[in-house]
């Protein structure tokens, strides 16, 4: 999953999509419990905070486990974490906003769990999330990352890729050493991940070889939830397992997790489109230049209309023009691959919605996991 | 670890090498106990037994394993493992010997259990394995193994590089998924495992960008126990595991796969040396064209000879002729490194021994595991 850790514009605005995930969420479930849902600001605040008290907690115990690596791997780590200059010196550089260990914890707690129990959940996910990092910018050829040289760029290829193997190992085996019965669930299902993690990277650099009318929809959307989904999905299912869920509960919040995370794939599938270039510190129409097959994309070239013609012509050239790169956007919004993708993420953060009431019956007690869901989707952050 | 799946010499002979591996084991510990130990051949076909029987257990389910793989990756892996074409054709190229599932499963039998019951960790550890070498062929640009272009040479890096990561995560959901208590044990040995074969793989590369004295015997000889002997010693590891063995064994079995690991380490670095190369594949003194500081080589620069400088100048240039890769050659041997080499090869599979002892204290039930070291390290095979 890419992640951008540059200042984020709000959801695209465009007629009619009052139905997208910043808008308030669907009753009855949600903050509404305690009174009328908090405005947007508010919210984001809420949510910031909930991250905050998230990596105060995980920070620490990420840092030892990743200080419990041979010398030479750690230091890839602690420059890609930000915690290290290439030179070994403190950086102050940004690190990850810790969403999947927020979600762990806030699932657990919303199960009636103790959170001090799902601490090592939470650092396996956050693992398992920079390991994919550290291998997603080797196979993408992707220089930057966080405003910095990606670990590849400044240690090579070799050195990024045996750093996240052995991020990978740390994590499987800090739930391996975990005393807790609920490790060992949490370890099957943090590997099934992994793999359909794997799947969904694998699909994505495969449909970049492929020409702009041989994929479909369905292959798409199977991709993004693959491999933006599943491991938000995972958060969640680990936090429920540290509860002591039942497997219907994990199944139910693995799907909130993964919901909100395509809802938030296709959003951020319209950023890279429609993105404010002063907010998203990227070039006008940057998915756009690079050819990405993203879901609006897909949808437009995959829509039989005249303008998804246009766009399979324009994607079949270099369209390094910003004459061409407005075209294509618009083709795009004319094929309506811009209003499939704005409906597609409020459905998607309904279904989300709705996986969260079966698991969490009480509207209460789902509070947080709504609003980091909002967070994640909305991007005002 | 590097493993060659050509055919190969026995171990170098030399005056004196009379106490290395290929020659019988130390009494009393090994199959001596039924009678006076077998002679070399009939030891090799014992192994070659004890090999194919490991085959037809382990690889119906390490095919069934490989087959739950989402299918982009599944064809990366069965090309990887020698079962398929690059085109899906069923192939008959030589797949691995499965020396690591034969050492899991001679080290439950060994210490009383059912072998049947470790068949999962066999799979396991032939998944790390592989895993391992999918990453290497990337990391050192390798574009051949068992005859065959390397995945990433058909395939590209990035379906390597995720094919690997996924068979890493396959061999964890396995342990992970077993009812047996052994499981989540295995799971966190193997783990642990997997982050000092990343840092042996890290240490190998950061070797090559040093100069010809700058790397200590020391730090070779932990990066060879960390790259090639953490991992057969966690196979016996695991096998002990299965057949319920408290830590003390469970750690013998480790040392005596470890130590058995590295004397094979030092006879492949002398093989690399003066292997026939009728009988490697390889051009003469492969390893000294490659500037490899394999363990002779390190042994020789580290000893402060005349022939040392003389090896430290050859290193530093081209070496690239046959009369240049002699004179290093004879370097290596004048300064010590080859007698070194094998007095410590000797020295290694004393320990392994002392270490099984330790574990299997009858050495009647010893005689599997002994003749899969002898395999290993004799390399008549």
């Amino acid at each position: 999953m890419k992640t951008h850790h540059v200042p984020q514009p709000p959801t695209p605005r465009a007629p009619g999509d009052d139905a997208l995930p910043g808008s308030a969420p669907p009753a009855p479930v949600g903050q509404g419990a305690d009174g009328p849902p908090a405005p947007a600001a508010t919210q984001g605040r809420e949510a910031e905070v909930l991250l905050e008290r998230t990596r105060a907690l995980v920070d620490p115990r990420l840092r030892a486990a990743v200080a419990s690596l041979p010398g030479s791997i750690r230091r890839v780590a602690m420059y890609h974490f930000g915690w290290q200059e290439v030179d070994g010196s403190p950086s102050s550089g940004p690190a990850g906003k810790a969403v999947r260990p927020a979600l762990v914890l806030a699932a657990t707690r919303a199960l009636g769990g103790d959170q001090a129990q799902a601490v090592r959940a939470a650092v396996a996910v956050e693992l398992v999330h920079n390991f994919t990092l550290l291998h997603d910018d080797v196979i993408d050829e992707d220089r930057t990352r966080r405003h910095r040289a990606t670990a590849w760029a400044v240690f090579g290829i070799p050195d990024a890729v045996i750093a996240g193997d052995a991020m990978l190992a740390l994590a499987q085996r800090l739930l391996a050493d975990d005393p807790s019965p609920a490790g060992i669930r949490a370890s099957a299902r943090l590997s099934s991940c992994v793999i359909e993690l794997c799947a969904g990277q694998q699909a994505d650099c495969a449909f970049e070889d492929r020409g702009p009318d041989e994929v479909t929809l369905d292959e798409c959307l199977t991709m993004a939830t693959a491999k933006t989904g599943a491991l938000l999905g995972c958060a969640c299912a680990l936090g429920a397992l540290y509860a002591g869920a039942g497997e219907r509960a994990v199944g139910a919040m693995d799907g909130f997790g993964r919901e909100a995370g395509l809802a938030f794939q296709l959003i951020d599938d319209l950023i890279g489109i429609w993105g404010d270039p002063a907010r998203t510190g990227k070039p006008v129409g940057a998915d756009l230049v690079a050819h990405k097959k993203s879901l609006p994309v897909v949808a437009a070239l995959t829509s039989g209309t005249p303008a998804a013609a246009e766009l399979a012509t324009l994607y079949q050239g270099s369209m390094n023009t910003p004459g061409e790169v407005s075209r294509a956007a618009d083709a795009v919004d004319r094929a309506g691959g811009r209003d499939w993708a704005q409906i597609a993420a409020a459905d998607r953060m309904a279904r989300a919605v709705h996986h969260l009431s079966r698991a969490v019956p009480d509207p209460a007690r789902a509070g947080d996991l709504l609003t980091l869901a909002e967070f994640v989707t909305r991007r005002t952050h």
